[in-house]
């Protein structure tokens, strides 16, 4: 039960999953494409990234495998879903830099400190790069020989898909580059945001979720808290665009005003801004709570990573 | 068997399964999208395009099932899973030719007569329409309420992505855009196309088998055809852009020998790469013959159409 579960030492917990992840997109990303094209690939996915997605992912995992019996037939494969999916998801997440920072979408030449894909290896392999990417997130989740049921397999690809796609980070991109210059109210800025970074991180959480066998209110009480860290998220962003500098940033600062793109910031202004992610921090806490699951530490721990962020 | 099976009308073969593709692909692409972006995906998959890759999806399909029972609990589901992977290929396929076209890549202004993607809604549009279409395929392959056992989703997956990404068709590019100007052998050539256009063609044949229940051998041999016939579609395509008009072609003609890219016909001379492209044919009918299946009429139609098409 929460009130009985001691505190989790969070830097401990995410060093431990993150050594994994890296350790598994490092095996699985490039090898064997052709030489430049896999170079781009492993330049766009390795050594770089705070993980939140795949971080999502094993949190949400171990808060639906905190409410099965230890015993469960489910639990040794889960394990394996859980990494594969977090490695997935956070493909999906690498690719859609790669195409975002291109000339055509937001021409950026900095990205975690580094060259963008484009700018180190040209245009057409980043292109490709990203596309291949996309394809090895979907072969990450079924693979040929492994005890993971094809259930779980097929349900992992329906909800990256649908993250991904039209109606998710694609369709939410979209809407983005539509309302450059033009003036969103505070509903269609949080639509364009619920597919543009929202859809995947939602999507981390019920992709993780699906990795064990949380019930009906259980998983919509996950499916919330996934909404409101999303949206959280990218007011975190906006804000830390016109607060923060590049080096701390990682990435260009200030571009959303420059290019005159509708933000949390420029809409509410900045202390408002700053209480709404305060505010989305909680519903995301209160979410957790009704969730009935009895350890959702590392999710409690993510969301406030989330909102505190420097970068 | 083959000696008492009658002949199979091709024209009326085609025509049935065109009108299920297309009104397939209409139900479902761009549906849902924000708009432009809907428009986007719509406008580079439908109304166009001679739909090889999910006719040989259908016609694979029912190779394998002349062989299974007609009582097999699996046959009213395969004939979803086959439409379902038929699109899904269709659209790996159209979101291959919307980024190929881009400025960055083969700055391409015409496709099947008409503008392409990213001259009609521009580049960041035509960016993210193939991300789009790429995930749409996907998720057209596991349907969340479906009959189509999960282990045959999964798969299709496999196939799918695998075909796709850098080992594939995403692959078979960067290598094809490492190699302009530079003088290729023929088995380097040979390799270039097995994962540029083969891959893809030779999934195509690999996912129609996954829908039923064909034996090793069988499978075996089936690959063996889809290697044939996907090299002889390029080596006929390697002639078209010679010896065709942009009209017939309905794309921009003789660009491989103005951009210095190594062709079949460059590298053999026309009439012994013609004279391969009818080797090639040859020996997809035998890989069919040696397949033990009873009835491969519509794959062996195709590969007759592959060899003998004009445009």
């Amino acid at each position: 039960m929460p009130h009985t579960t001691p505190p989790l030492d969070m830097a401990a917990w995410m060093q431990g999953h993150l050594l994994r992840v890296e350790a598994f997109l490092s095996d699985w990303v490039g090898h064997g494409a052709p030489a430049g094209l896999g170079q781009a690939m492993r330049y766009a996915v390795l050594d770089g990234g705070k993980r939140l997605r795949p971080l999502l992912v094993l949190a949400a995992r171990e808060a639906v495998a905190s409410a099965d019996s230890p015993h469960s037939p489910l639990h040794s494969t889960a394990d394996e879903a859980a990494l594969r999916a977090a490695c997935a998801v956070e493909l999906i997440h690498a690719y859609s830099l790669v195409h975002d920072d291109m000339p055509c979408m937001d021409n950026d030449v900095l990205r975690r400190g580094k060259p963008t894909v484009h700018v180190q290896f040209g245009q057409a392999t980043a292109l490709l790069a990203g596309d291949a990417l996309q394809a090895l997130a979907f072969e990450l989740l079924v693979p040929e020989a492994s005890a993971i049921p094809n259930s779980i397999q097929a349900r992992l690809c329906g909800l990256l898909a649908r993250a991904a796609g039209a109606q998710g980070m694609a369709g939410g991109q979209a809407i983005d580059l539509a309302s450059v210059g033009i003036a969103l109210n505070e509903d269609q800025l949080r639509q364009m945001h619920r597919l543009k970074t929202g859809a995947l991180l939602q999507g981390s959480v019920l992709m993780g979720a699906a990795c064990g066998q949380a019930d009906v209110a259980a998983q919509a009480a996950l499916a919330d808290y996934g909404a409101a860290l999303g949206l959280a998220f990218q007011v975190v962003d906006d804000i830390l665009d016109v607060t923060a500098d590049a080096a701390t940033l990682g990435k260009t600062a200030g571009k959303d005003a420059a290019q005159d793109k509708p933000t949390y910031v420029s809409l509410l202004g900045l202390e408002p801004a700053q209480a709404y992610a305060q505010q989305l921090h909680q519903q995301a806490l209160a979410a957790l709570a009704a969730s009935g699951l009895p350890d959702t530490r590392a999710l409690a721990g993510l969301a406030h990573k989330v909102v505190d962020r420097a970068y």
